[in-house]
């Protein structure tokens, strides 16, 4: 059988009940480890599962998928993925191979970022659409996801915005040498998001994320350290949240008092919250 | 401190491991049960954490949160809720009289529905706004689930549609007659769900949730008899998933191939499948 097991959000007491006693008892143990991370190590993990883990990097998973999968029909495997198994789609693959090869699979959900949200005090069916945003370069600035936000915005519905994670990412010119050097993994912090965006709006200008939009940047979610920051693109873009992970959620005009209640306390500045909630939040859906 | 501790979705291992350690330490455990049910009943809860378990319904907790909350600045209390602890709003509410009351509050994510439908294999990324379903009767038949619905079918998005629950709901004529008696619990099924979207679509003509539209229906999400069928919404309205709890998937026509890949084994009819997905889904978006 092959286990797929969330992992939940930050630390190795997050995972399941259920997924522990699976991880105790397979045969092997895959640990996915480029799509999201935890906020502790691998040996953290293996020493609170008491065996070792094989840390299955991007290449790993879909180059040699076989070698993960190799006699699971007879005994159990467990790929650990950090969040819920199906949050990213890169397993989905894995999936269709075990498939293929006659295995049988089951998945043990935990917590995602996509719901995890929700401890914003937002309601999650107010929510449109999750984008992504990347690290911009000097040439690279894409803004796709600016379509995406504006079409949630147009129904007054927040975005979730996942940030941009870099694990073992070659230089352009190790990379065109062929030399394995990696660079240190990088993480986007809320700043960095806030300013790309007010720098997409200030390109596309349809009035999608200015400055003056209310945003919500949380860190560490789940995390005992878990961070919120409410405030406009324009602050969120001067915060220190600390340590990765971010996330940042764009507020939608659709909103309840009872959301407004809930952010306000975690506002970088209260008046300039109210002020900006009363002009172009409340009763504007 | 006030924990809110999710506890996902099927059975009494979901929970974390930890918020097994502060259930099992904490002075006094609620648990939330009106939003959702998890697969298991409150006395294998209770055998599993060794210890007791105050069920606390709708009322309880919208008329005595301060029992709930009573000395949780000294003591710690948890307050279990299915799912991920913010999957509903009910319990922002909660939060916000703990800090009136100057009490401290951790949450402990787990899994919710609106993030373990991935294991559908559809891309989350693709999902709009989630939406709910309840029970039509024969004089109230609310179709605004239909607009978002809409909203979503416009950028191609799926949509996740939540079932309705009827837990300790009174009759009219007990409720008029201030009589306590309670119908036994209710829980809508996939079959019903498709019907009452054909049902609403007859009325609209819009083109939104039709004969033809596909979708997927999923029962009892994480559990090992989880269960998953793809078919139109016709075909839909013939499955009977089995027991509690379900949720439905109504597809739009942003898809990928792997995400065909992935559905298609569920297919009820696999040639039906395959003759709807060329004729209103590949390549359509």
């Amino acid at each position: 059988m092959l286990y797929l097991v969330g992992l939940g959000l930050a630390d190795e007491t997050d995972i399941t009940v259920k997924g522990l006693e699976i991880v105790k008892k397979a045969e092997r143990v895959y640990l996915e480890a480029y799509t999201s991370i935890l906020l502790v190590d691998t040996a953290k993990l293996e020493e609170f599962y008491g065996r070792p883990v094989i840390v299955a990097d991007r290449e790993m998973v879909e180059s040699s998928s076989d070698e993960i999968l190799q006699n699971a029909d007879k005994v159990d495997v467990a790929f650990l993925v950090v969040g819920d198994p199906f949050g990213a789609t890169t397993h989905t693959d894995l999936v269709l191979r075990a498939r293929e090869l006659g295995i049988e699979m089951r998945n043990i959900p935990n917590a995602s970022i996509m719901s995890a949200i929700g401890c914003t005090g937002l309601q999650l069916y107010s929510f449109g659409q999750t984008v992504s945003m990347v690290f911009f370069t000097e040439t690279w600035k894409p803004s796709s996801y600016y379509d995406r936000i504006k079409q949630n915005a147009e129904h007054g519905l927040h975005t979730l915005v996942l940030l941009d994670i870099k694990v073992k990412e070659q230089s352009l010119e190790n990379m065109a040498r062929g030399r394995k050097i990696y660079e240190p993994p990088r993480y986007m912090t809320v700043a960095q998001c806030a300013e790309q965006m007010l720098e997409t709006e200030a390109e596309r200008k349809e009035g999608i994320c200015g400055p003056e939009s209310l945003a919500i940047g949380a860190a560490r979610v789940g995390a005992v350290d878990q961070q919120l920051v409410v405030g406009t693109l324009e602050e969120l873009t001067k915060v220190d949240l600390g340590k990765p992970l971010h996330s940042l959620v764009l507020l939608g005009t659709k909103t309840h008092e009872l959301e407004r209640d809930y952010i306000r306390r975690f506002a970088v500045d209260t008046a300039t919250f109210d002020n900006i909630w009363k002009k172009h939040y409340e009763a504007k859906s």
